[in-house]
Order: structure tokens, then C-alpha cells, then sequence
């Protein structure tokens, strides 16, 4: 099946086999020197199949960083920086980052701030970086443990999207990812949030990505420094954010970002339903699809303090409000709430409650 | 006197008293916090009369850091971003970058990348950042003694440039700083080459000043992105970066960046002299003025190796070829120019033999 390229400002996401869509892309530049960031992942299962494609053709450099959340940070982005002029980079190099959003975040990080800025290219490998982080020119780094901190908005030369690669992925990470897929349905379009509960997990449709990928598209076009409606996408990411970063510091085997998202998206609902015009038959439906899809978490009580410290450190805050998008309807947002701390706690509470 | 504002792109360079333009610009935005970064200079000599003015009408808040080019790296940036986020800066904040280069440079890519990207505004405190760091919308940190490896092109929301700041500066910081002003005549200017040279140092005229700023920022908005006449700018700089860069790390009392300049200039004028236009008069006119006005620094030959490493990293390099400007003429010249290494190094020794 031939998907459509979707238009960004300024570049193509462009569906289909990596190798082809990356060969053809080279073919009309003319770069001075390639660099592939990889991770400990995409190094073993998806670097090999691409190298096989282009490499007698295509001379380039290999940067590799351990996969994980935890290593995107300020250091690991210094030791790219230094391996990018060691390897002698320069003004006209490509840097291509193949990997999940830690590489795709951080190496395009890296790339823009690099010589004041030097093209990239990404290729997302993971479902949640195909249909988030692919679209939308975030880059970032974690700084203490405050997600994406310290980032810039900047596009890439073009992305490239290959499903094939979700093959690779552990059902786990599927399931993360999907918690994005969820929110593009509720916050825009309720029709593709229906369809999107027959989805088959082993063997996603090519469709449904590029669903989420022009739904995520037409919010960041409108609004790409995130001035008003592109906050939308920050629905379920105020709360969860926060669970995901106490968790990353704090639990043995801490949540994925979806696992914490889809918590933060149940919490918002509740606050969506008091707050916002979400009526009580689809708080329940939300929350009963998301209860199906996910573990059960506990949010200890525990970490309350500190999860309002994260959620008061997000970017999306103006004069220390913490700041929501809520849910009309499935299908419908507002942005620019703003919560009491009793509110968002009551909200994590009405969350554990659900998964007594 | 008062002297015309100066339009860049999208924002304005003016010229007066700090804290009047100051209070001007601050009632016609809204922030929610104001941010002032400090070194121990400006600190002490420039903030607080500022302060004096302000004190009950602006609340803000301040960020001081070590003065000198070897504080403008990775290390105090993160200081700055971790401080602004216990200060809890917003996306609707301000910081006001209050000193000489390293100060404006840090400052800018600081804020230029906290929480993806908030804005600045630059009150440059020495002859040096006035006439060179104010305009062009560069924002940079040294990585492992690499000047500005890593940065962004991020334009402030204006630039205030106070000559009374200059009357606090040692003698030899506003010798430094002249050299940028012998750039520009140099360059593109041959008549004010001529006007400055009856400079008087101890009571600079605002007049070269803005006639400084306005020639960078003709051809900073001709190329923001230097991708090709910006170059110009780069006269003097291969040569006189590597030299700056090699003091730093090995004299005591390391060359000032416009001593090291001087130096580049005439070993670059050498080159001039040898594969551009540059005639033979104008190279003995341009090095006599300019040893007139610098003291002696001997280049030690046995740096040549490390200065041709620290030419290579240029970032105006292009597949590992080191990219020059030259003159044809006193106020006309020429960039892309790539010279051999021992070409380089002979121009060094020219410049040593000299000052014998």
C-alpha cells in the first residue's frame, strides 16, 4: 500500500521502506559527511538492514548511545556533540537520527545547536516516535530529571516513516505508543478514535499511523511554537509527565512514557468531566478502553508533593498556574485550564481509585 | 547627541541611557518574571546604577557568573538553566544579559533554548560586545576550548548600547575591542578605516560605535546565516581564533580576543597581500597601524600543529578545507578563499618577524 507524503512547514513525512525513502533523499543533496545516531536498539535491529542498502554507496559515520529515557541528558548530548568534531562534521553534514524519541529528541538537538545548527533527518523507529515525535520540530534533553528542559523548535530535512520497523518492537513498547494514537482520537477526532479500538497490536495498520501523524500535522502547522492550539496535544501530559518523570527516578522498573500518559490522560478526563463539558457516559468509556489497554499502576501517595513540583516546571505554565487542556467531548478540547493543587490531586486519586 | 536607532531583522539596536531604554521597553511588553545575568564586572560596575533606576518598578531577579572567555562553557550554561528554573522562568519570561561578550553570547543561546526557546535582550557593557556580539542574532557557548561549537542563530528582542558603560573598562578591553572596529573599516569601509585611527581611547565617540554596529548589521542582514557575504565578517578570525583559543589554554595571562584578532589580521592581510589584491602599500599600512596600537606577542612555533587543529574545527570550513577572507583592497574583500597549511604558517611567521 502506497501511503500519501504529508506536508510539514518546510518538509515531507514520507511513508515507506527506509532504505528506498533515504537513498532517494540523498540522491538530491549533496552533503559533506553522514552521521547515523543510533542506540543500543536500533543499532542491532535496525541500522543493520539500511547499512546493507546503501553501503558501498553511501560513505557515513556511526555515533551510538545506550537506549533509554535516562540517557537523555546533557552529558550524552555533549559526548555527541564532540564525536560529531571528532569525526570532523562541518556546516554541510547530515546527521540522521534512527531510533525511538530518546535519539530522535536529542539528535536533533544536538544538530540544531552544532555549529549554530547543522541539517537532520529522522527516522522514528518506535510506534510512539512515528506518530509524537516525527512531526512538530521539538527538539530537547531532560535536565535533572525536567523533561525536554532545554530544546529548541526546529524542522528536519525530512522524515521518514517505515512501519516494518515496529516489527522489531516489544509489544510493551507498542502499547506506549499507543497511548498517543488514543489522545490524537480524543482531543480532535472522535470517528478515529472508535476505529482505533480494533487495533491489532502484532501487526499495526500502516493507516492508523499516518492517521495520527496528519492529525498531529494539522495541530502543529497552525500553531508551531506552541502559542495556543498546539497545547492541545498537551492533553493527559501535564499529570503525566509528572508520574513519568517521579517514576523515572524512583521505580525499579519505571513506566514507559505511554504507560504514564495514559494515566495522566484517565486523571485529566476526571477533571475534564468537572471542569470542561465532558459528560459522566464518556468519562466512563474513556476511562474503561484506557483500563483495557493498560497495567495497573498505583500513584503512591507518597510522591504527591513532588509530582506538583514537576507539574508546576512545565513549559506550557504562565505565572505559576498549572496549565490543562480538557475534553468537551470525545472528540473535542479547550485549552488554557487551569487546576487547583486539590483539583489535580483529587484527579490522581480518582485514578487509583479505578484500579482498586 | 542623539543617535538613530539602528532596525535589524525584526528588532532594534538603540543607543542611549541603559535604564531609560530599558524602562521604555519593559512598559510596552508584559513579562511574567525578568531575569538579569551578571558577570562579577558587570555586577559591580553597570547593574547597579541600572538598579538604582528600576529598583521599585521591576521586580526581577539576578544570575551572576564568573567573568572571563573561560566561564562561557556547557558547565555555567547548565548553572544558568538551573537557575532560571528554580527562579521558575516561564515561556513568558525575560532575560537581560547585562555585560561583555561571554555574558551576551552565554546569555542568548541560554535563553534561546530553556524550555525551547524564551526571550532576550542584550545590554552589551564593553567595546567588544557593542560593536561585534550586539548585532547578528548569534548565540554561542565553547565546548573543550572550541569557541561557539554549539549555538543557534536566535535574534533578541532588541539591543541597548550605553558608551557610558565603557568609561568602567579597563584600557587594554577597549584596545581588545577595537580591533573588531578595524575589521570593519578593513572590510568594506576604507573611509572610516581612515577616520578611526584618530580613535581617542580614553573617551571613545558614539559616533564609531553606531557606525560599527551599522556596517556589521548591513551584512548580517544580508546573510543572517552566513551562508555567504556574512563570511566578511569572519577577516582576521581563522588565524586570530586558533591563536585566542591556543592562549587560553597554555599562558598565564591569555591574549584578549581582539589582541589575538590583531594578530590574524596581519597574517591574514599577508595572505591578502600573497593571493588576493591586496597591494603591497596597503599591507605595510594596514600591520603599521596595527603594531602601533597592539602590544608584541611572540607566536610560538611550537603551537603550529595545535593552531592548524583549532583552524579545521572553523565552523566556516567546508569539507576540511580552512575557509579565509581576504582584502583586495584597504575596505574591499573576498570570501571563500582556502589556503595550504603551509601557506597558513607562513603567514604566522610573517607576522612574527615583524615584531622582532
Amino acid at each position: 500500500m502506497n501511503l500519501q507524503a504529508i506536508q510539514s512547514s518546510g518538509y515531507e513525512v514520507v511513508f515507506g521502506d527506509a532504505s528506498e525513502l533515504l537513498i532517494d533523499f540523498l540522491q538530491k543533496r549533496n552533503y559533506s559527511k553522514i552521521f547515523f545516531l543510533v542506540d543500543t536498539n536500533t543499532s542491532e535491529h535496525c541500522y543493520p538492514g539500511i547499512a546493507l542498502n546503501i553501503a558501498g554507496d553511501i560513505p557515513h559515520d556511526i555515533i551510538e548511545i545506550d537506549n533509554g529515557e535516562e540517557n537523555k541528558n546533557i552529558d550524552i548530548c555533549i559526548g555527541i556533540w564532540k564525536m560529531l568534531l571528532d569525526f570532523g562534521a562541518d556546516r554541510k553534514s547530515l546527521v540522521i537520527n534512527l531510533g525511538g524519541g530518546v535519539v530522535t529528541d536529542m539528535g536533533s538537538f544536538a544538530a540544531a545547536t552544532y555549529k549554530r545548527g547543522i541539517d537532520f533527518l529522522q527516522i522514528p523507529t518506535t510506534l510512539l516516535s512515528q506518530v509524537d515525535a516525527s512531526v512538530g520540530g521539538k527538539t530537547g534533553i531532560d535536565v535533572d530529571a525536567v523533561k525536554n528542559m532545554v530544546g529548541t523548535f526546529t524542522n528536519p530535512q525530512t522524515v521518514i516513516i517505515d512501519p516494518s520497523f515496529l516489527l522489531t518492537l516489544p509489544k510493551r513498547e507498542i502499547i506506549s505508543g499507543f497511548a498517543e494514537i488514543i489522545k490524537h482520537g480524543l482531543i480532535v477526532d472522535k470517528e478515529y478514535f472508535n476505529a482505533i479500538k480494533f487495533i491489532i497490536f502484532d501487526d499495526i495498520d500502516p493507516l492508523i499511523i499516518h492517521r495520527s501523524v496528519a492529525i498531529k500535522n494539522e495541530v502543529v502547522t497552525a500553531d508551531p511554537h506552541e502559542k495556543n492550539i498546539r497545547k492541545k496535544l498537551n492533553y493527559g501530559h501535564t499529570i503525566g509527565h509528572a508520574i513519568e518523570s517521579y517514576s523515572l527516578q524512583h521505580d525499579k522498573n519505571p513506566l514507559l512514557h505511554g504507560e504514564a500518559i495514559a494515566i495522566g490522560m484517565i486523571a485529566e478526563s476526571y477533571l475534564s468531566h468537572k471542569f470542561a463539558d465532558l459528560q459522566q457516559e464518556e468519562l466512563n468509556e474513556i476511562c474503561d478502553f484506557i483500563l483495557s489497554v493498560y497495567p495497573s499502576y498505583k500513584v503512591d501517595e507518597n510522591s504527591f508533593d513532588d509530582l506538583l513540583a514537576f507539574m508546576k516546571n512545565d513549559k506550557k505554565n504562565e505565572d505559576d498556574k498549572i496549565n490543562f487542556t480538557l475534553l468537551n467531548s470525545i472528540g473535542t478540547s479547550t485549552i488554557n485550564y487551569y487546576c487547583s493543587e486539590e483539583e489535580i490531586l483529587e484527579s490522581i486519586k480518582f485514578y487509583n481509585n479505578l484500579i482498586k
